[in-house]
């Protein structure tokens, strides 16, 4: 028995929210201090580290549990499948359902409850829960549908990933910038067909690094101190991925026994470009050998960090031919790897 | 290989918070309305229907991951084990870390990773999870942690339930009395010992039924209506309970292969005493069969609902020894079963 995905879908909110719309925000230090710096150049040097030119925002009245409903449908339509035939849902979230213009996460019902209910799912027997593992939610989602299949718990699950960070963002603070919305969704089989997931890792760092990243006061000191947002230590961040990341990349592939060589694709999380390319850089070094080109499909630079929807949804688009210079073929061996906050750390070695 | 409790633990906090400390809140209808009884008489009622007396309340300055990270201690020592050799930290809860006097959930990073972090575990390898799956949800962590266990994926589970709901109730709601705050925490274990889980049944009904509990506005209808509260349509509850937690137990039974005659204990949520008691008289009379003396431990009188922390609390309450009338040995058969949020409903039959 394999275990394989067997359809994708993803949901893209239409608002485009370009760099430039950050123009007349004020961005503060951490400790509330002025930026010695224009926006001009703010902006400019974000967009330069990171990558990011434009993300998507969810439109008012849209949550997060639309988004990963919008997503589900479409990954059940690819699948071809009847729902009522789902053993699972899974939903990998982080902020539950933020209504525009609140503060409250509302996870009450959770958001797979809502979603199957969206479905319009009669079958009791399709357990639909919410896992929380920072932006490496949709991959963990998969290993625990693995892990539901190979334990005789399950034969098809909906693994979704959905979030609208846009809804948790400091305006204060530059790493605003970063988050967006979307949501990306899959089935996962059991299968006679050759292939699926070959290998799985998954690491918690939790010791030192708990809180990098971290439900934080605005920069804005004068804004209510009982009000938190999304923060992050990016620099820590970064220098425990570059470390971390390529290790557990390294360990998954070895433990599947599939040659670099044989590495067609990486769907690696999308939080920062410099970063991913810093880690696929260290990664091919512990195998000593050349980057290939194309191997690392890339969308940050128009949706940015989209959390837990960022891999299922670039699976998606270059499942349907949608990145240039990118494409999947039957046969192909890629890798799913994230990395966010906990800090957790997993990868799936996958052949397509 | 069997799959076993190797330990357990509960904290429940100090602070005791009668029913007569209700006396002076301004109960509404949900339309805002007032009732048409005093304080006394909706007290009295409330008591003869739920059974509740008390329930206790975390201190200010400790959050539902505190009261996780206490229990969690507790079975670990309990279990004699090793901490870095847990293979994963469940922790199921429902509304993440509310600070006193607050209205945000913080659930970044996630309560799993803020107890291992607590706990001072390094493994990387210990993989720290949320599961948000209503009252349920310790229930369904320890089914999760049987399938890791039975896919190769884990030996040793640390299963946790902590909530504190008294964060989020409306007080000018009768059914804010019910609520309460609590941890309970278990290893679960693969064992050459005999006995373990012997069956295990889950159900989620979304169609109808997935906002019976959900997040709403204060019955005061002057406060703010961006903030919202647990709310449940209790009656609507009350009857779908009744229909189908029977059910699902006697198809957990059922599959067990365990005789009705050989269950020795039921421990049920505790969500209200009228409802447990008419689910065990429809639970015996599916099996035409009178319901043994001291067959199921009430906490509820003095424990309040505590969500996914009431059912992990009555395991280590009896098995320490500290109900009347209520104690286990070796080869006793058990029924663990949760009905909440969802709606979800799940049983485990286990023997001790």
């Amino acid at each position: 028995m394999n275990i394989k995905i067997t359809g994708t879908g993803s949901y893209i909110p239409d608002t485009i929210e370009k760099n430039e719309s950050f123009h007349n925000h004020e961005f503060l230090n951490t400790d509330g201090s002025s930026i010695n710096a224009p926006n001009e150049v703010i902006l400019e040097k974000f967009k330069a580290i990171t990558g990011i030119a434009e993300r998507r925002y969810a439109k008012d009245h849209h949550n997060s549990s639309d988004l990963g409903f919008f997503a589900a449908e479409k990954a059940i339509e690819d699948a071809g499948i009847d729902p009522e035939t789902l053993d699972y849902i899974i939903v990998a979230q982080n902020f539950g359902d933020v209504k525009s213009n609140s503060i409250q996460s509302d996870m009450l019902p959770s958001i797979a409850t809502r979603i199957k209910h969206s479905l319009r799912i009669i079958n009791p027997k399709c357990v639909a829960y919410d896992l929380l593992f920072g932006c490496p939610g949709w991959v963990e989602g998969v290993i625990q549908a693995k892990a539901f299949i190979q334990s005789g718990m399950a034969k098809r699950c909906l693994v979704i990933g959905t979030e609208t960070l846009s809804r948790v963002v400091d305006k204060h603070d530059r790493d605003s910038m970063i988050f967006s919305d979307g949501a990306g969704a899959t089935i996962i089989e059991a299968t006679e067909e050759e292939g699926g997931i070959l290998a799985h890792e998954t690491a918690s760092y939790t010791y030192d690094e708990a809180y990098y990243l971290y439900f934080g006061n605005s920069n804005n000191q004068e804004l209510c101190r009982d009000t938190r947002y999304i923060k992050m230590d990016g620099r820590k961040i970064y220098e425990f991925a570059l470390v971390n990341v390529p290790k557990a990349m390294k360990t998954c592939l070895d433990n599947s026994g599939v040659d670099i060589k044989d590495l067609k694709k990486i769907f690696i999380h999308q939080a920062n470009e410099k970063m991913d390319e810093a880690i696929l850089k260290r990664f091919y070094r512990l195998y000593r050998t050349e980057i290939p080109e194309h191997i690392m499909p890339m969308s940050i630079q128009t949706l940015g960090n989209s959390s837990v929807a960022t891999v299922p949804t670039l699976l998606d688009l270059v499942k349907n031919n949608k990145m240039e210079n990118h494409n999947l073929t039957k046969g192909d061996v890629v890798i799913f790897a994230s990395v966010g906050a906990g800090m957790h750390i997993n990868a799936i070695v996958y052949k397509y």
